[in-house]
């Protein structure tokens, strides 16, 4: 098999097993690539159910002549991991593909720390498991060719996400980060929120209110470390931060304002 | 006409025609009761195509015989609303509901100021316009009946809301405001709070920040006054206020730890 036309099976190494990796693969398999793994932690026994090959080996797992190697560590580890790979075992130049929830701390990692042979594809699919679960389709897949030569390979990978029905948006990380941090942070942040406070159904539930319970649920099933690495390695989730607390003092300005005027007619 | 079984028809005076009162009014027509109606505001013509009675005049409404008088102020304007009815008019006992989203308060009022032989029924229906647009059912009525000794009247007044298959909720007004502050007024300050920071759809939106952007276009169309009411008069919203602050701080602190351990590592 070669990797020369966008029809083409890809051999696809991953970097860090965990449940996003595991939730990526199947798709692959059932697609017909040839799936590849390495993680922290020991797969082999999940690996041979789903038809993978697990390497306990680093060296030997970037021996094996992957066209691409998917980098599906947490945001926190990736440095650690990145610039710990045997990089002189590449027996080619390769596609690399991180899928982190920030955009800019990747690039630049992959960019100072991969062989100037290799493609640097930044991704972030903007779906998981549980939204995922029912199919790809209409979901959105964002990516950013930082470093493409092997414009094949790249579109074959790419073709993964699009032949299941993604929406595919192309966007500079930058621009990526900046409306993340609008949107996927902000809703890990009030998702936090709620569960600090302890919000929990009621009997006389309002619809809006059912809403916010379940992005209470769906945001507590993520790690705090996913919900740091947004914070962490975003530049634009401070600001964001910042814009919260401003608006929620705005609203209890307005209240007491409102409280005091009431008072006083009374 | 009698009121006296709960297959009955009623006569029901609506005090405040707003966009609330008017959805209300439509299932209780079609249900076969008579509705009569007044307001600030004249809604003869709407009213005229609705097949409701208006009256301009408040003397002429409380005279007309109602079984019922459903209050349907906004939560600011109701006591000077139900301070300044012509009581003496009223021709017989008559049963007096009101269906604000607060309820110790409207209880309060009603039992300072109405005759003591007319009965107070506190409700809120947990839907509005949009909400129950398709229908009612499984949608919450909460109700307490605070002061009834009629109760045929009673029960057919909430024959229309569990004949539509409404939830319906028997509990005290404290509990209910307990509940709502948690549920209803957090929700209305979450929405405010991103209708603050003028939160829009991106392009790369997930699952849960849709749910918040619905939320955040559902709270902003109803009015401040209502938003502010939920906050003036539930003895409850205070707290659960103080608690969105302070479950924010934690988490921001938590975050600002989590970035300073990062730094200190690389």
């Amino acid at each position: 098999m070669s990797s020369s036309s966008s029809q083409n099976y890809l051999k696809i190494g991953i970097i860090g097993f965990g449940p996003f990796a595991q939730f990526l693969v199947k798709t692959m398999i059932k697609q017909g690539h040839s799936i590849r793994a390495t993680s922290r932690s020991d797969y082999t026994d999940l690996c041979t159910q789903l038809g993978v090959s697990f390497f306990r080996d680093m060296n030997q797992f970037l021996e094996s002549n992957n066209d691409v190697i998917l980098l599906s560590t947490s945001i926190l580890s990736l440095s650690q991991v990145i610039k710990s790979l045997p990089l002189n075992c590449l027996r080619k130049p390769t596609l690399f593909v991180d899928v982190l929830s920030v955009k800019e701390y990747p690039r630049d990692l992959m960019l100072q720390v991969l062989p100037g042979d290799s493609d640097v594809l930044c991704t972030h699919p903007m779906f998981g498991p549980e939204s995922g679960r029912h199919g790809w389709k209409d979901l959105s897949f964002m990516y950013d060719k930082v470093r493409i030569t092997n414009e094949a390979t790249c579109s074959s990978f790419l073709q993964i996400f699009a032949s299941e029905g993604c929406k595919m948006m192309e966007m500079s990380c930058e621009e990526h980060d900046k409306l993340a941090a609008r949107s996927q942070f902000l809703t890990h942040t009030i998702g936090r929120v709620l569960a600090e406070m302890k919000v929990e159904p009621t009997p006389i539930d309002t619809k809006g209110f059912q809403k916010l319970v379940e992005v209470k649920e769906s945001t507590s099933r993520d790690s705090f470390d996913l919900f740091s690495g947004l914070f962490v390695h975003n530049r634009f989730a401070k600001q964001q931060l910042r814009e919260v607390e401003l608006a929620f003092e705005t609203i209890k300005q307005e209240l007491l304002k409102r409280m005091n005027e009431e008072l006083e007619q009374s």
